[in-house]
């Protein structure tokens, strides 16, 4: 078995889709407003519906809207090996996150079509419903309640902020179907590509990404306590919560730097949301609370990096006088993706001559729940600037096709291409 | 001339009439909702001009309010030696800030009167209206319209936050009388008693403070704009801007204690507004704005924190790639109050046998804006864990009294008693 196939694929025609498919809620901006179940996510979806039935496919839709076509193998009894990712978007969301590798699976669809080639184990290709989770939160829905992170009935009962409801959305845009989501559980492999979100492809000059895992992550909520005092008074004897919260912020992105894995990965920091009471100019601080975003390829890591948090904040108590404290919030494990995939896409990846190196993925994406069941991986490309939910998101058409092309060999290794 | 008087100053009856004003906009946590221009406002002026016309003492009210009540002098051409401060209170206030003030004030006409005594220059006895700017901003209204800060007019013309005029609630309460308040300009002394809102009094075991100057006071808006970035992207590349806040505001603080004047004083520092954009648990800011408040002794030292921050916030732009700037706000320049009147507060102190020691004022006071036109000084008293603006707010009966008699021996030092 080799890992490069000789398929026709075109990166041509890939670009070409994804052009298409951002005009459907296109912004002035250039980027796409796909939002889920909306009339232009219906629109994108009756697109995509008439591009794989166009080369051949034959289209199932589930009770939550998951979109799967099938190609048929020469033995129908094997475990399928599916293709998916997303063609939603975020309100301000660009062309490439999610429907990159949708089209992508499309445009294996259309050249195995084209060659009249089969493979041995049936293909699946996915647009799995409400991956943003923009318009109905949390996101992958889909995906999520596919591999039974989520029963149906709370999906179909989710809200949006304007009073929306998933269930009634997903009828009025006509995109409700008949077929159980758990199918998808008894599907053999699922391979996705994905723009990176970040920088580290682009800034080291790689095609294309190998992602052997998604990264743990531990979110905190952090609470200061000190005692509000005047802007005038004097700062002997201050219990600014304010200035004891400023050194335990900038920990938290020193104790991710500091907490390297035997492999040498550090972990991610974030803080995004900051609170201070009561919030006046010229009053110090009582209480700041914010919150705290970790992520690390290695548990262990992970483990530490909340401990090392949280010893920061006692010694900051105890040098100001202040009660900082710091409180579990959410955690996701550590999630390996498959390593015989992985190892095949490095291969596909060397065989094509294409600079790759490995990263973890620290974002979530429907693979990282279709990892819970069935073996997984990811692709990802470049992007500029790691710059993505946002209209300026780009990347070229080399990289595209890049990640296009190693997707494609190792799903076709993994499927058995016959001829 | 002596330092220390004989007359029959009651510490008793100054804290039962601290008690019984107390009781006028009550709280049930033991403090006082008496906002100005409002009902109890009314009933709080009304209990005072009882008290004070009951020693004799002749009322004058201005067109904003103010209550000046008059005790004749031997010499009535003379400049009159003033007292004052203030009966209105935060919505959730204590029944010392200002209160104490005016009711030594009191205590000392009441003294005079029963003693039969006559001063050299007649004294007057002054309630401020809205010192404290809860209902009707900016704060130090009275005081500040008299020294030609604001004009009468805009003055009457302030809405509150719920719509309210000042110039028809002040009418609404029956208090707007015919004088003018510029008159007061005219005073040839102004002394105030005032509790510290702070604890260096309190921490040092000292029973009186003598404030030798109000602090010049520096406001800033800082912005630091860096890039918006996912949770699960790598750190390196990021350019976040809560993480180049962090020491930034860390750095406020310590420029603040590292700027001593000559004579040893620190600066002080509050950062107490922190607004994070676009404030999402799993996204690194793109944007950190807050508010600095800077205040210092000495005014070169109060410009050297102010170019020390700015200095801090580019070096922190060049090493995080972020652009933090820091824009001023406001300035109120430092406010010496009189030596004279300093030095004569400092040996009644010393000649009553009380521990003492200067403290600037770091918080405006009506005396701040007296001090712009009249030799003016403020004796500060102890109070209970710095805590103010607050029903908690608390004294003893003890310091109450120290304050009162250094504040009466200066003043009838300045004076002239006669008899």
């Amino acid at each position: 078995m080799t890992s490069v196939s000789n398929i026709p694929l075109s990166g041509a025609r890939l670009w070409d889709s994804l052009m298409e498919m951002a005009t459907i809620g296109g912004t002035p901006k250039g980027g796409s407003n796909r939002q889920t179940l909306t009339d232009v996510d219906a629109q994108g979806r009756a697109l995509f519906q008439r591009w794989g039935e166009a080369c051949g496919l034959k289209l199932t839709v589930d009770r939550l809207g998951n979109m799967v076509f099938r190609r048929e193998g020469r033995d129908p009894t094997k475990a399928p090996v599916a293709i998916g990712s997303h063609l939603d978007t975020q309100p301000t969301g660009g062309k490439f996150d999610g429907v990159l590798g949708v089209l992508a699976g499309l445009e294996l669809m259309r050249a195995l079509h084209e060659a009249g080639a089969e493979t041995e184990a049936p293909l699946l290709l996915i647009n799995w419903t409400n991956e943003e989770g923009a318009r109905f939160s949390p996101p992958m829905m889909g995906s999520g309640a596919a591999m039974g992170i989520f029963t149906e009935e709370e999906v179909l009962a989710k809200r949006s902020q304007d009073g929306a409801v998933f269930g009634e959305e997903l009828r009025r845009i006509g995109w409700q179907g008949t077929a159980d989501p758990a199918d998808l559980q008894k599907v053999g492999a699922y391979l996705e590509l994905h723009i990176e979100q970040g920088k580290l492809l682009e800034d080291g000059g790689f095609d294309v990404g190998i992602v052997p895992l998604a990264l743990g992550q531990s979110w905190f909520e952090v609470t200061v306590e000190g005692e509000e005092a005047h802007g005038g008074s004097p700062m002997a004897g201050r219990r600014d919560a304010m200035m004891a919260a400023a050194p335990l912020i900038a920990a938290v992105e020193e104790i991710a730097l500091a907490t390297v894995s035997p492999s040498g990965e550090p972990g991610r920091g974030t803080v995004g949301v900051v609170e201070v009471h009561p919030s006046s100019r010229n009053v110090a601080p009582s209480r700041v609370w914010f919150t705290v975003d970790y992520r690390h390829g290695d548990p262990d890591c992970l483990t530490r990096m909340g401990e090392a948090l949280a010893a920061k904040a006692a010694e900051i108590s105890t040098a100001r006088k202040v009660k900082a404290s710091v409180a579990p919030f959410w955690h996701s494990p550590l999630t390996p993706f498959d390593a015989i995939l992985a190892q095949r896409c490095r291969d596909a990846a060397t065989a094509r001559g294409y600079r790759w190196r490995d990263i973890p993925t620290g974002i979530g994406h429907d693979a990282v729940y279709m990892a819970r069941k069935v073996p997984t991986v990811m692709v990802f490309t470049p992007c500029h600037g790691g710059i993505s939910h946002n209209e300026a998101e780009s990347i070229t058409p080399e990289w595209a096709e890049a990640g296009l092309r190693v997707l494609a060999d190792a799903a076709l290794a993994t499927a058995g291409l016959v001829k």
